[in-house]
């Protein structure tokens, strides 16, 4: 059986989560080799919070699930894709569809997308 | 002047580069704030090799060097993702477009690329 080599990166691994249909990167954040497992056998993206320091089973909060439509590994076999249909259109908690909403301009820095949704209905703090 | 969050990371940051025309992930690599500066400065890919330990040009070797058109960061300005064009059309040392070239299937992973050059004719060993 083939498997990610989890061993070599310290336990973690990154894991890039890029919209199956826009072709859109969405995130990066780590999986575990528990995280990786249980995205297998569900189908839904779950990472490992390193700032919480347990399993993230992503929109458990948001209800912003993403379904993982394929799964690909690199060169190294420490790197994953996931290819994935982001539910309620935006994986980022900010309220973007990308995390990676801001453009580098010489010193500063250009947000270059629109919200989809408003983090402060979505998180109830 | 917004910046990356290098010391949060313990000096390395990762960094993904995806075709900026076709939307394909080519990479994931790493960067620390040297590789990251020459990266804005020369609007070509630098990263860090953690196994070289050193800076690396990429495609100091290969010739297939990836010209930056846009540089975005995440939320957390922890993680870099690069909109490059990839000179040879192919962004990995085994030859392939993309790294990720292997889907998980079950208990196996599935080639599902074709080779766009021969390693062993690029990188002479």
């Amino acid at each position: 059986m083939a498997t990610i080599d989890f061993d070599k990166a310290g336990g973690l691994v990154p894991a890039i989560a890029q919209d199956a249909d826009s072709g859109a990167v969405l995130m990066m954040a780590w999986m575990n080799r528990e995280a990786y497992e249980e995205t297998l056998r569900t189908r839904r993206a779950v990472y490992f919070s390193r700032s919480r320091n347990r399993l993230w089973r992503k929109g458990e909060e948001s209800g912003h699930y993403q379904e993982v439509r394929e799964i690909l590994v690199d060169c190294d076999a420490d790197t994953i894709l996931l290819k994935v249909h982001q539910i309620g259109g935006a994986a980022c908690h900010e309220g973007y569809q990308s995390c990676f909403f801001r453009r580098v301009e010489g010193e500063d820095w250009k947000i270059i997308a629109e919200k989809v949704f408003d983090p402060k209905a979505v998180y109830k703090k």
